[in-house]
């Protein structure tokens, strides 16, 4: 009748310590409930890592529960009870005739929720930038009395520093990542289907390795030429030719989190063009590790590849890099210019330097570093040269 | 320098056919400009089907002009090119430098088109379930003379009847969703991993059958004994076991469109409670299919199946299907109680009639149809039976 507890990522301890900072920012804050709704915040705080689809769902921490409430469609309640750490009196689902209603949504429940715990009329954190404006109205309207606080990114800045039990996670994920593209070197021949290529990838990244699977499949792109000047497609319906360039980006999933890669194949000998650019972005991605250590930029680390793939004739203009874990892409330091997030040790940065230089034209290089006491430290292992297929 | 177009999923006089029913709910609603920025949208009417990731973009439908105006970043906007029906100088890449900054983004390069277009104190749609409430107050803000509505599943709504062009694609995904479903039966034996037969599934999804491969992977659900009463989750690091069920919903995607199914496994006999849940659910299924007939209402569908497993023993407490396409669940017609929908020839629904009934027990079983002229046509050809492995 009832569901057992799965395997847990992180013990309840880490997860209690995680809640332990948010409720130092509420406090800081001044908000004694605080409704969280990004999937990867949810995440970060309860191990959750199933899809419940585009339907309301939220976390509720307060003042008044060591353990938040985690309010969901009840068809996915099992989900939460197996997959958390939370006790399953703090999972409540609510009924599937709100799935599809206009009217009344699972966010009624959440409201419902805040003032069973008597704290509507306090100051409410929501991550404002994941609600719709009705969805916003909607907490209003029912809680008048409430001082609403815009706490969009406020998790995603506390998770930005990574336990060492992340990294061990994160590392997990890098060595899948290296896996698919070492998978990718074996399979990629003149003549090969691209989707046979990429179906070889898609199941290494489940298949995992040394033992462990991924837990989930991220999107990967795979742009082959003419699409070598766009960063975000998939595998075409064709064939690999002889003198095609493939530039692949994909990451590996542990419990969520990620340890992206991206590497460049060249089948047959490189261009020129493509040679002089791989081996500036090269010398960039070692300039910019060079520049990580406690204390320094998001710009200085930035500069440093900006100046030296200058010095070798080319310029970037997107960013190279950014903050990496739950999310791919987190959504707080960028490695740009003028960004003066410091860093901080068991910080884990993306290093993307893919570099879409022309319309038809670019290149794929990125790994996953995380800030040590003295520096940088590469999660991936994949060589870093640029992948010659005969 | 410039990029080819790709191989279209549609011809342009299809993507103008779509285009034109916007313009005509456009005027019925007195409005001239309208912002697009749903992905599947998008998708519906441009052919675009890159991941942008999390960043604006939008597509402008105007009075104006034939084509719309597709603003996104500039690393994407090669893709755009390459993947639509639109004239290169319709798409628009915004500066890189907007990513990741707070003060001005994408959409203000949205607006600035519309004011390019003079429209800016006209009638402009919104999706604004969309939009977080920060982005709904800049149009408000930057176009102070703009009448706004609320246009959030107006194209949605008109989607939901597809062409026998998509109904063709359809079908091609439908038949990939059947392959992925044949490989597990296939491959699913007492001692193996789940990952390891994950991953062929994965890799099924992407290779295709009939030489039409996948054109993206979509996540898919693989719930496995204990977890066979939660339906949302992945794959666990366990071997399947004697005695084990297995629940599985997937769906092959072919340029974004979707043919879902489920279906459930058990290794060896299965027991008798397995067995009369889902000698229920197929006769459901059988009922549903025989109420499908155009003028019919989806909660006559929805009745159908109810009174047959209500018959037999049996509730569901989820709807028992949606509509389906390039969103694998489409935000308009539910099977459902209550929902009034009339069906229309060409309309495609997942029979979504996976059973979670305890929370460690239930069933999967679903079909993608369409509606014909008569009655229902199931796009699914792999074996309805409850699959048995020994």
């Amino acid at each position: 009748m009832t569901i057992s507890k799965g395997r847990q990522a992180f013990p309840r301890t880490e997860y209690l310590r995680r809640l332990a900072t948010v409720k130092v920012e509420m406090a800081r804050r001044d908000i004694e409930a605080l409704m969280i709704n990004n999937l990867p915040n949810i995440t970060y705080l309860t191990g959750y890592t199933a899809h419940s689809g585009n339907v309301p769902l939220g976390i509720v921490v307060s003042v008044r529960n060591e353990e938040p409430a985690f309010i969901l469609r009840r068809m996915d309640a099992p989900a939460a009870i197996h997959q958390t750490f939370l006790e399953r009196d703090n999972v409540i689902g609510y009924p599937e005739s709100l799935i599809g209603s206009a009217a009344k949504d699972g966010f009624d429940i959440v409201i419902d929720s805040i003032h069973d715990l008597g704290l509507a009329g306090r100051g409410l954190g929501l991550e404002l930038d994941n609600l719709s404006p009705r969805a916003a109205e909607k907490f209003k309207v029912r809680m008048p009395r409430a001082r609403i606080v815009d706490c969009t990114n406020v998790v995603a800045w506390i998770r930005i520093i990574k336990s060492d039990l992340e990294i061990a996670v994160i590392q997990e994920a890098a060595a899948i990542s290296d896996a698919a593209i070492m998978r990718t070197a074996e399979v990629l021949r003149p003549g090969a289907r691209e989707a046979d290529v990429a179906a070889e990838i898609s199941a290494t990244l489940v298949r995992g390795v040394d033992g462990k699977p991924g837990t989930s499949l991220s999107d990967f792109f795979f742009c082959t030429s003419p699409r070598t000047g766009t960063p975000h497609i998939a595998w075409s319906e064709d064939n690999i030719c002889r003198g095609s360039q493939i530039n692949l980006q994909l990451s590996g999933v542990r419990y969520g989190y990620h340890g992206p890669i991206m590497r460049t194949f060249s089948i047959g000998a490189p261009s020129e063009r493509l040679r002089r650019l791989y081996d500036a972005e090269l010398a960039g991605l070692e300039a910019a590790l060079s520049a990580v250590r406690p204390g320094a930029t998001c710009s200085e680390v930035a500069g440093a590849f900006r100046r030296t793939i200058e010095k070798l004739g080319f310029r970037k203009e997107s960013r190279c890099g950014f903050s990496t874990g739950i999310d791919w892409v987190e959504p707080t330091a960028s490695l740009k210019d003028g960004d003066l997030t410091e860093l901080k040790p068991n910080m884990t940065f993306d290093l993307m330097l893919g570099n879409w230089i022309d319309e038809d034209f670019g290149c794929a290089l990125a790994d996953t570093f995380r800030v040590t006491e003295s520096g940088a430290e590469v999660l991936n292992r994949a060589p870093r040269n640029l992948f010659e297929i005969q």
